[in-house]
């Protein structure tokens, strides 16, 4: 970018006006929006749902390969995951960021129309928000709201034994993305030498840019589907099975053989000399959901090409295992990604 | 605090659960709180108000004079104020906090201590958030959500020609508070002496643990009386005039002489050499309502010993202005802390 305006010119007011000059409302349920103490929702009798994460410089994102409008997109579009796992459809969003004074209002400007393109994908309405400056860095907080018929809303806690697990999309593609991002820039800060992607557009875009799976949620509506269970995998698919097998006291078994992996990926594992099951149990931010359904059920979800059944739900006396491609038994434990311990 | 208990010791997931434990709701709107992707919400044909706000040590606050469990009452009044800003009844919060290493178990808990005697003292139900570790020092965002019957929301929009501006309880303690605290900061930096709060109990309580005006919504609620417009006062009295009269279209006059001020207070700013009009006008930090009646609604206002009428509403053309004790007009200007200039 050419152009450098300081933020400290347009004012904290008139940098929320900016930011936020003409939103037009996508949802009925939007009453009231930017611009006064709080903004009003009205979902007539559906009920709400509510989900709040904070993102911050360093520990979440890497600012030196991350697009700084793909990381607007990606913080919404986290936020959207929480409340499609709760088989809710997302309706508005509020926006709190904090940045020190190397960023520009250009700068903020990219964020932003990354925050609007995800609001138009899912259509959903941007109604509040803050912003400050940090100490140091680049912080968001982003708050997600939802709707959802009453009684419809999916909990982690009802996987009964014998349901079926199931999962959307593919597993481990976003951590092989970060690796090679986090290889080449190793590279460039030892060498100068520019970044080399191997043409991975598929595993970095997972990584930069993923999206939620809204088509699921319409799916099961479409298909009368109500799942007994379900979580958005943030953390690795081991980590998360395991938040349903805790909350549901349960436990499961897992199929090595029936993850589904993208090809690209999968061969991309192997030439790094990664395991691409490693990858899935343990990898984390695919934002793909992770639910259990009936047997009865499964006429109705085989038919879905972006669903797998990798496994299970067993009693909980007999624990929680992996069932490798060999026949081998392991039990699963949570490894993934922890932000506490970086 | 004796005990130093390190936040990786108990995990990310162990972290949320030891904070969040115990928890009873007291509201009835309150479906699914913690432990789940989102919370559910049922307002049950009320409509739903939320507003959220970003704090960040070194800007918002100093915990060098701050304690935790007062940052930690502090941070969930301030969101709660701006559900009392629409006239709405806050129900529920989620806290997402981001810390370094340099913050221990024991003074999380104490945080936690802080917002969870805010939700009793307001009846909120804590029903989400996040936590994350943090690059440097501590960051609080919070989302506070509120009911309000359909169409009985204050917008700042409303107010019109010959309203009446009201405002509760008094005006420019919080600033006197920070002063105090400021001064006293710097001289224990430069010579070592222990802070002489001089029994300044209440301008220091009034900045570290103010309260949101509660008793003014169940005023308005019960006298049957509707503002035309409504914001709080967290940038001082002057900006936040400003943000009605900007968004109504209309001007407006203000009387010093009408100015609410603590008897105590007063006296300390006259020690200081300060000006407790200026203190009212740019201080901020008063989480005082300040809104707009019809004249009609004066009669049931002015029993009320915590609100004072302090200025009428005028056209637009005639500007924003304040009438000293001295009988001369100054034009209003915006002077409130920015946050984004510090």
């Amino acid at each position: 970018m050419n152009q450098r305006t300081e933020i400290a010119s347009l004012g904290e007011f008139g940098l929320i006006d900016h930011l936020t000059q003409n939103i037009e409302f996508k949802n009925a349920s939007s009453i009231l929006g930017v611009g006064d103490d709080a903004a009003i929702i009205d979902h007539f009798g559906r009920q709400t749902v509510v989900s709040s994460d904070i993102l911050i410089e360093g520990i979440h994102f890497d600012l030196s390969y991350t697009p700084i409008k793909h990381l607007g997109y990606k913080s919404v579009v986290v936020n959207l995951s929480d409340i499609y796992a709760m088989n809710a459809t997302p309706t508005q969003i509020l926006v709190n960021i904090g940045f020190s004074n190397r960023f520009s209002v250009e700068t903020l400007d990219e964020f932003y129309a990354g925050v609007h393109a995800a609001c138009e994908e899912y259509q959903v309405d941007l109604v509040g928000g803050d912003t400050s400056s940090s100490q140091k860095g680049f912080i968001i907080s982003i708050t997600a709201i939802g709707e959802v018929a009453p009684d419809q809303f999916v909990k982690r806690s009802g996987a009964k034994v014998n349901d079926l697990i199931c999962v959307s999309g593919e597993l481990g593609s976003a951590f092989l993305g970060l690796t090679l991002l986090e290889r080449e820039k190793k590279i460039f800060q030892e060498t100068g030498a520019q970044p080399d992607l191997e043409n991975q557009k598929h595993i970095v875009g997972r990584l930069l840019k993923p999206e939620a799976r809204k088509d699921i949620i319409e799916y099961f509506a479409a298909a009368e589907v109500l799942p007994t269970s379900m979580i958005d995998i943030s953390d690795g698919l081991s980590s998360d099975i395991l938040h349903i097998c805790k909350q549901s006291d349960v436990g499961c078994v897992l199929y090595e053989d029936k993850f589904p992996f993208n090809d690209d990926a999968k061969e991309f594992a192997y030439k790094l000399q990664l395991d691409p099951t490693a990858c899935a149990l343990s990898g984390g931010e695919d934002y793909e959901l992770l639910f259990t359904i009936s047997q009865e059920a499964y006429e109705k979800i085989k038919i879905n090409p972006s669903i797998s059944v990798i496994g299970y739900i067993a009693p909980a006396e007999e624990g929680k295992h992996l069932i490798t491609r060999g026949g081998n038994k392991h039990e699963l434990i949570a490894q993934g990604w922890n932000h506490m311990n970086k």
